[in-house]
C-alpha cells in the first residue's frame, strides 16, 4: 500500500505542545512514520490536503457499554449480540472515537466483535473489553434488572451465566483466596483485555462495599500478573479510598461518592499520583435538567456533591479520562422504563452513543479544564490509563494512525469537535457522514 | 390406498351403545366405510387384529393452549411459535386425542399448523382455534404477566398485539356496536375456527364482568352470523348466567364460580338445555394437594364450592366435555414462578398437556360419572357442543377414522385409557411410544 | 333567638332568577322566612348590611371525601378519623360550602360527625353519607392501596372491613338476590343518607363492568325501597348506559368514558330525562399539566375524550352538578406516591378541599357554562339530585337558611366566588376566615 | 428484708464445676451470699425446699428482639411501643430468662421499659439493649420492610429515625471519622449499653460489606472508649474475618457464611481466642421443615453450609452463646408475609419468644454440645461475653440471685429446662405458670 501524506492542517498531536500549523503527516503501515512541519512528503504517497483544518489523534472513550443492556434487548439478540455490537462500534468510529474501552458486556460477542474489527473484516472503533464488572451478577438480577418475577430461573440462569462468566456476585460470598481463583480463571478463560471489578456495589447496592482490602489487592494482583490494567467501579468515599489503596489502574467514575465530597486526602493522593479518574461529567443543562426532572434514585449520583467533587478535581488538575458509559441509544432504549426518566426528552444526554463524548468535552470545558487538557484526556491519556500510550494516544511517528480532520479548532470551542471531515484508524480513512 | 380393517376388538363407539364384542371396523379413504359386528372384511383390506382390545373413538380435549404462554416461551420463540406448536400437536395425538381445541393463543401460528397437519404435512391432532380469548389483553398485561416493569412498551406492544388481533381489552371500553364491528374484522380477516370471549376477567380480575349483556349477545351473534360456535370463559355466577343469556354455545369452566355455588336455577337451566359445560375437574389428589400446598390465589378456583359444583353438575347429569387448559409442560413451565405453586412436585398435576385428559377422565369417574357418560364426554360430546358431530366423535360409518386401541377395557377401569396400543387419525394409523 | 335580616345586597337565588338588587333577607329558626326587594325588615331583628355585595345559596359538592384516604392516614388515624372529618367539614364550610356529599368513607365516623354537626355540637359543613361504595374493596385492596405484603391479613382485614361494612368486593361473586340482601343489610343497620354503588370498576380495574343488570337493577331498588336516592360510580361507556337503566339517580363521574366518548344515544337520554351528571371538570391549566406532566395512568382519565365529554355536556345543556373529588389535602397527603403524581407543584388541582369546588365554577365557565347555570350546578341542582330540594339549595322562604355573602358578583367573574364575606348556615351566620 | 434460703436441691452453678446435691443456697439483698453443700441455714430466712429439684442460674438470651418488628406493630404501637417491650420481657422472664440481650429495637422504648425494670416498677427480664444496629436502615426501609410504595416519605421517615438514631444506613456513604462521629453522638446521646453494628448487609444486601475495615475499627475504638462491648452482625466469611480484625467483643451469628463454610484459619481463631459466638442454632426438625417448606431466600441461612458450620463450632468448642432472635410471636406476628414462610405451621419454630431458648438448648446438646457446656453458653459465657461475667452468669456468693429451679436435670435430659418450677431475679422469687 502506498504511503498516505496529511498535509497542511495544523495538527494538535496529543502530547500537550503547541500546535503545529502546516503540519506534514505521513502514514505508512498504517502507522504514523513521519509528523513534523518541515518533512517533505514522499514521493508516492496519497496526499490529503487538509488547509485550514486541524488533525487531532483519534478520540477515546474510557468507558462504554457496546453489547445490549436493556432486557428487551438482552432477550432478543441473544445468540446475535454481535450485531448490535458491531452497529455500536460503526457509530462510535463514525463519531470520531477510534478506541473504545467497553466496560461491561457480553465478553464473547465482544472479543469476537473485537477481533473482526482487528483483522479488518468489519469496519468499527478499536475495542478494549472487560466483560463482566467482578462482582456484579448478570443483567437480569438485582444488580441491574430483576427479572425473576417474571421469566423463569433457567431464563434467567441462561442469560446471566454469559454475562457473569464465573465472576458474578456469588464471589461476594468467598474468602479473598476464593476470589483470586476465579478471577485467575477468567483471566486464563478468555483473552479479556482489561479488568474491572466492583468496588461497590450497583443499583440499589451502591453504598455498599462488595470486596474486603484483601479481596481487592488479590483481584488486583490476579489482573497485574497476567498484565492486565485493573479498574474498579466506585460510588463511595470508603470504596474510593479502597481502589486506591488495592492498586487500581483506573478509578471509575470515581467522581461519584454519593451525598459525601470526596476527602480532601484521598483528592491529594489522586492528584499526586496522578491517578486516572474516569469521570462521567454531564453538561450543565443535562445535570439542572435531572434537578428539576428526573427520579429521585438518580439524585443519587448525579447531585451537587458530584457537581462538587467534579469542580474540585477538575480545579486541582486530576487526571481525568473522558468517560460516558455511552450506549447505543436508539427509541427502544429511550422509552424503556429504565431509561426513559434520565434520558426521554432530556437536553444533552450523556449516555447517548455517538454524541455523548463530544458533550463530555462540551461539558469539562464548560467547568473550567483548559482546552489541551481537555483533548488530552480524550486521547493520550486514556491511552496510558490503559496501558496503550506507547501504541495510541497521540499523533507521534511509530504510533497507530489514529486521527480525526476538524473544520475548525477544538481549541477555540469545543464544539468543534463535532465539526468532523474524516477519520483514520490504522492509516485508514474514512470520511463523510 | 387400500382399506384397513380392524377386526376381533370390542368397539365402544362413543354413542352411548352397549359395546360391540368382535367388531369389524374398516376403514376406507380416512373414513368408517362399515362397523358392524357381522361384516365381511373386504378382501383387499389391511387387517389389524384387535382380539381382546378395546377400540374407542379418539379422544378430544375441549381446552388446550397449544402455543407459548409463559414470558419465557413467548420471548424465544418469536418468530418461530409453529415449532411449539407442532411438538404440542404431536404430543397430544400420541396420547389419544385425535382433536384438540385451541381456545387461547397465537392465531396465525395456530393456523399455520392447523393448516399443515389437515394437509398431512406434519403429524398432530387435529386442531380446532380460537385465537385471542375476545376481551383479554395479550400475555404481557395485567391478564397474563405483566411486564412493563421489565420490558419497554415496545416490546410488550409487539407481543401483544400478535396475541390480540384487533379484540383485546380495550374492547371493554367500547359500545356493543364498537365490539361486533372489532369481532367481525376478526372473523373475517381469519379462519379462525370458533370464537371465545371473555364474559368474566383473567388472573387479579376474575370476579369481574368483562362485557354488558347487550355486548355479550352482539359477539355471539357476530360469531353465529358467521357460522361459528362461540363459547365464553366465566368465572362468577353472574357471568354464567349472562353467557347462557347471551346464547354461547360451550360454558367455558362453566363449574367455577368462586366462593358462590352455581344457583340451582343456573343448574336447571344448564341440564334442561343441555348446555355443554367445558369444565376442569381435577383428580382429588390434585385437589387436596392444591389446599395443602397451593398459594392463596387458587383457591378462588380450586375451592370448595368448585369441588362441590363439579359434584352437582355430575350427579345432575349435565353434559360434561373434557377440558383440561392443558399446556406442554416441561422443566421451564413447570419452574416457571407463575406455574410452580400449581405444579412443582405435585401430583397428578391437570394441566400437564398427554397426561391431563387421563386424569380428567380419572377425576370424573373418581367423582361418580358413570363410565360410558365420561367416554361421551370425551369424544361425542365434544365433537356436537363444537359443532362437528357429523363429522368425528363417534366409530360410525361415514365419520373421520380417528380411533384409539386399548390393551384392556376403559369401562371397567377408567385408567386404561392409558393403555394404548395405536391411534388412529383421518385412517393413518400410528403405533408403538 | 331574634330574627336577622340581611339587607341591601344583590341576591341570586339559586332558582335561576334575576338577581334582585337590594333584597331583604329575613331569617328566622334557621330558616328563610322572607326573601323580597319590598319586603319590611321586623323590627327586632338582627340587620346585617349586604350592600354593595351579592348574597349566593350555600356552596354544596356532590362529591367529596372528608375521612382518610391514604394509607399513612388510615393507619394513623384509627379509633379517630372523626378528628380529621371535623377538620375537612370546617375547611368546606368556611369555604362557602354549606353542604358536601361525601360519597365514599368511613361511615360510623361520618354518620358520628355528621350528627354531632346536625346537634351544633361542632361547626361544619351539612353533610350527606354514603359510606362504603357498594362493590369497592377497603382502603388497603387492590381497589385503592394494596397492602398485602407490607402488612398481615389481620391488619388488612381489620381496616377494610371498617370500610367495607358488609358490601365490599365480594359482592361481584354473588347473585343479584344476594347482592339484595347485603345492601338491604347495610342499609337497616345504619343511618345511610344515600348509597352508591360501582358500575365499573375503580384504579386497575376501571375498564370493568362490576355488577350485571339485574344486579345493578336490584341495588337501585333497595336504595329506592329505603327512601334513599342512588348513584352509581362509572367509568366507561357502558357501565354509564347500564346504571342509567338500573334507574341511578345520579351519574357519577358520568363524563369519564376512557378512550371512547359517550355515545350520542346515551348523550341524549341524559340531556332529556335531566339526569343528573356530578362531573368532575378541570380547568385548562390543570388539564394541560396533567398531559404534559402527569402519570400515564391518569391519562386515561383526564384525556381528551373526558375534555371532549365535558364540552360536549355543557353545551347540550346537561345537568352537571359540582363535583370535585375533594379530600383534605396537606403536605403529607400531596407528598404521597399515590397522590404526588397528580397534585405536588400542579396548578389549580382539582381535589383540594377549599379550592376544589372554586376551580370546578372557573373550569365550567371557561368551557362554556353560562354563569347562572354553573351557580345552580352548584347549588339548587345538587340539592334536587340528591332529593333534598325542598329543603336547601335556594334562597327561598321555607328553606334552610344556607347562603354566602360575596364581595363581588360571581356572574359577571366567576373569580369572585373566591371573595366571601361571610357564610351562613341553618340561619347562623361564620364571617371572617 | 430477710434472707432466703434454698435448700435441698441439686445445683448446677454455672461455672463447670460438677453439681452440688444437697446445696444451701442463701440470698440477701439480692444476691447470693452463701453457696455450699455445708453451710448453714440463717435462722430468720425464709427457706424454699428444693428437694429434688435442680437449680441453675438464671437463662441469658444473647440476642432478642422485644421492640415491635413487622410493619404492622411498627405502626400500631407507635408512642407505646413500651407496652409491648413490657409485655415481651414478662414473657422472656415466666419462661426462665432473667437477662435478656436486645440487639436491635427502639431505643428510647427499650430504655424506658429497662429502666423501670430495674427500678422494680415493671417485672421482666432484666434488659441490655443496643438501639439500632449500626449501619441498617429503619424498619421501614430496604433493610427490613420497604414501604415507600405504600406510605409517604413523611410516614417512613417519621419512623425510621425513631429507629436509627443518626446510626443508620446513610453511615455508609461517610468515612471512618465521619463514622466514628455519629458512632460517639450515638453513645454520648443515650444509655445505651452495648454497641452492635453491621459488617455485612441485611435482607436483600447479605453478601455485601457494610463498613471498611478502618471504618470497622473506629466504630469498636468508640464503644471501647464508652466502656461498651462492640458486636457485629455478619454474615459471610469477610465480614465475619473483618469483624474479629476490628476487634469486635461477640460474633453475632458468627455461625452464619452463606453458601461458603467458615474457613479453618478462621475458625482456629475463633477458638483459640475464645471468641464468643452468638449463633442462632435451630433443631434438626426445623431445619429440614425449612429446607423442604421454606422459602429460597431462607436457604442463603438456614442451608447445609450453616449446619455444617454449627457442627464445626461445636466440635471444635468454640464458645458458643445462646441466641434465638427470638420475637413476641403471636397470631398477627405469624400471619405477616415476612414471616409467615418461616413459621407458619412450621414445627419447633427458633424465633418464638418463651420457647426459642429452649429449643437452642435442645438443638445444640441434639447436635453432640456437652450438657454442661450447654448450660454455660445460656449463663455464664453470655455474662462473660457482654462484659457482667462479675455480676450475674452464675450461681456464685456476691453475684445477683438469679435462678432457675427446675423439676428434673437438665443435664441428663435437656427437655428439662422446660421444667420449671420457680424463676428468682435479684433475690425476687416467681414461682407458678
Amino acid at each position: 500500500v502506498r504511503p498516505v501524506a496529511i498535509v497542511g492542517g495544523t495538527l494538535v498531536d496529543g502530547t500537550g505542545h503547541e500546535p503545529i500549523t502546516g503540519a506534514v503527516i505521513v502514514v505508512e503501515n498504517g502507522r504514523f512514520s513521519t509528523v513534523s512541519r518541515d518533512a517533505d512528503v514522499p514521493e508516492h504517497a496519497d496526499v490529503i490536503d487538509a488547509s485550514g483544518r486541524y488533525v487531532i489523534p483519534g478520540l477515546m472513550d474510557a468507558n462504554v457499554h457496546l453489547s445490549c443492556v436493556i432486557p428487551d434487548d438482552v432477550l432478543e439478540y441473544e445468540g446475535r449480540y454481535e450485531e448490535r455490537i458491531e452497529k455500536a462500534a460503526q457509530v462510535a468510529l463514525a463519531s470520531g472515537l477510534t478506541t473504545a474501552f467497553d466496560t461491561w458486556g457480553h465478553l464473547d460477542a465482544l472479543i469476537a466483535v473485537r477481533d473482526r474489527i482487528n483483522k479488518g473484516e468489519v469496519r468499527g472503533s478499536r475495542l478494549f473489553v472487560a466483560g463482566n464488572i467482578i462482582g456484579f451478577a448478570g443483567p437480569l438480577s438485582s444488580d441491574f434488572y430483576p427479572a425473576g418475577g417474571l421469566l423463569g430461573p433457567a431464563t434467567v440462569e441462561r442469560i446471566n451465566t454469559q454475562w457473569e462468566r464465573g465472576v458474578g456476585a456469588d464471589l461476594m460470598w468467598l474468602t479473598p483466596d476464593g476470589v483470586r481463583r476465579r478471577v485467575r480463571d477468567y483471566v486464563e478463560g478468555s483473552t479479556v483485555d482489561f479488568l474491572k471489578y466492583a468496588a461497590s456495589g450497583h443499583a440499589q447496592h451502591r453504598q455498599f462495599i462488595t470486596f474486603s482490602a484483601e479481596t481487592q489487592a488479590a483481584i488486583v494482583e490476579e489482573g497485574h500478573r497476567a498484565g492486565l490494567t485493573v479498574q474498579a467501579h466506585t460510588t463511595t468515599v470508603e470504596s474510593l479510598r479502597m481502589e486506591i489503596a488495592a492498586g487500581a489502574d483506573i478509578l471509575q467514575h470515581g467522581n461519584y461518592t454519593g451525598p459525601e465530597p470526596i476527602p480532601s486526602e484521598t483528592l491529594e493522593t489522586i492528584v499526586d499520583r496522578k491517578l486516572p479518574v474516569a469521570a462521567i461529567i454531564t453538561t450543565r443543562e443535562y445535570f439542572e435538567w435531572i434537578q428539576s426532572h428526573g427520579p429521585e434514585l438518580m439524585k443519587v449520583i448525579y447531585n451537587r456533591t458530584q457537581e462538587e467533587n467534579d469542580q474540585r478535581l477538575i480545579d486541582a488538575g486530576a487526571r481525568l479520562l473522558l468517560t460516558t458509559d455511552a450506549i447505543l441509544l436508539e427509541d427502544r432504549q429511550v422509552e424503556h422504563p429504565s431509561l426513559a426518566p434520565y434520558v426521554k426528552n432530556a437536553p444533552a444526554v450523556g449516555m447517548e452513543l455517538g454524541q455523548a463524548h463530544f458533550r463530555w468535552l462540551e461539558a469539562v470545558v464548560e467547568r473550567g479544564m483548559a482546552p489541551m487538557e481537555a483533548l488530552m484526556s480524550a486521547t493520550r491519556y486514556v491511552a496510558e490509563a490503559y496501558g496503550h500510550g506507547d501504541d495510541i494516544g497521540t499523533v507521534e511517528p511509530g504510533k497507530r494512525a489514529d486521527l480525526v480532520i476538524l473544520e475548525a479548532d477544538p481549541l477555540e470551542d469545543v464544539r468543534n469537535y463535532r465539526r468532523i471531515t474524516a477519520v483514520m484508524k490504522d492509516g485508514e480513512l474514512r470520511t463523510g457522514g
